[in-house]
Parts: structure tokens; C-alpha cells; sequence
């Protein structure tokens, strides 16, 4: 079954294209946090960020820049926020990669907090051997 | 002033390292939504992801993906989020872009919700037509 947003780039559903080429699209989100929030969606339907081909990785870092200047510059806003949901656990719905970009205003309300606390005693040195032994 | 950032990349006040590079570096949040989150870093001070410079933006992908390879692994977490809060009104509180890894476990409860709600009549097309003509 085609992601709903594999559906959109080939046409069958209708979307709201910021951009498109054969890599990336961007399309509005039709449930904004703020106006202009937008969607950066890789061609190829992959549900997690690493299975993301290789070619549109390498220009991730332009697409994603350039979105947030469209965003901004659409809104008016000076600030945004730029989300990934990876995988179903991290609240993904949708199981194609999409990274949310939406405008931020001062005291818009629209914090993404979350509960966190320090690590325990000596944690801290735990974990970042674990993270840094897990890097490849 | 250095960021705090610039100041643990330098070596002046301690930070737990994943990796390091001279474009990008990952340490260890010191105040986890789950152990092994991590913030991916400029070398460079910038307050706003436009402002990396182009070296940087051209590994993104490849040094973001890696991050979230290695979070996964350390954690044993399928699923990870992904944020940046690119300015002051987006809830950045240093001033030097960091983008948020974190590990998410299915009924973790550390959801990033968001009020949100779809656009009144005829005010999606107005804004796709904003963005995409802002586009660059």
C-alpha cells in the first residue's frame, strides 16, 4: 500500500506543493501548528530516515535550509521549529519520512517540551561511552 | 561570549562527546528525555541553521544520520525524535544551533505535541502559494 504522501507526488490525491524535484518534495501540512507549517518528504517512500537513499541525504542539508527560508520568509516568522517523528514509538503516523518545519512566534504557545531530568550519579559517563561506542 | 557550546567544543568546560569532527561535533545532553540523548552541534558558533556555513550543511545528512544510528544502538530503541528549535521564539535557549537526538520507547509518554488545527476555507492554497513563491 503506497504512504498517503506517495500518493500526493504521483498525483492521485491532492497536495499543496511548495517544491518538488526528483529527490524531495515539500507540501503543506493541512493540520498547521501556524500557517505555512510545511512538510519535507523524500521521493522514495521510506518510513525511517536511514533508508533515505543516499543521494537525497547528501542534499538533506540544502533542502531542509532552503525550506526554512521559504517558511520564514512566507510567515513572517523569524523562528521555526524543525521536527522529525522517526519511527511509530516516536509518534510517526504517516510511515514515510517527513520533517515538520512551522513557524514560531514569541510567545505562541507552541512549545514542544517534554519531561527530562539529569542523569544519576556517574550516568552521565555511562552513556556517553555507550553513544560513543555505537558510532559508526 | 562563546556559547556554552563553543566552550565545551574548546575544551574549557567539560562535555561528554559522542564524536567530533571540525565541522560537526555530538554530546551528551546533560538533562535527558531519555538516557543517550544527544545534541549534534556546529563547530562553528551560529545561532541559526542558515547561518552554518556550506561545508557543514553539506554533511548534515550524513553526520545526522549517523547520530541516530548510534542512539538507536546504544539505547535499543527502534525509534528516535529528532528537533531543532532554530531561534529564540522556537524555545532555543542557546544560541548556537544544537539538533536534539532522543531515544523513544512506544507508551514513553514523551510525545511532542503541538496545538494544531487545519485551515479555514480557501486559506491552504493562500498559503501554499506564500511558500512556494518564497522558495529559493
Amino acid at each position: 500500500m503506497p504512504s498517503i504522501f506517495t500518493k500526493i507526488i504521483a498525483g492521485e490525491i491532492p497536495g499543496e506543493f511548495v517544491f518538488r524535484d526528483n529527490l524531495w518534495v515539500a507540501i503543506l501540512d493541512i493540520t498547521p501548528v501556524s500557517p505555512g507549517h510545511a512538510l519535507l518528504i523524500p521521493t522514495v517512500e521510506a518510513q525511517y530516515l536511514a533508508d533515505v537513499p543516499g543521494p537525497a541525504m547528501a542534499v538533506l542539508g540544502d533542502r531542509l535550509a532552503r525550506l526554512m527560508a521559504a517558511v520564514r520568509s512566507a510567515s513572517g516568522a523569524s523562528d521555526v521549529c524543525v521536527l522529525l517523528k522517526d519511527g511509530p514509538a516516536a509518534g510517526q503516523v504517516v510511515p514515510h519520512v517527513h520533517i515538520h518545519v512551522f513557524p514560531r512566534f514569541p510567545g505562541d504557545n507552541k512549545h514542544l517540551g517534554w519531561p527530562a531530568a539529569p542523569y544519576a550519579d556517574g550516568d552521565l559517563k555511562v552513556w556517553a561511552a555507550k553513544v560513543r561506542s555505537a558510532w559508526r
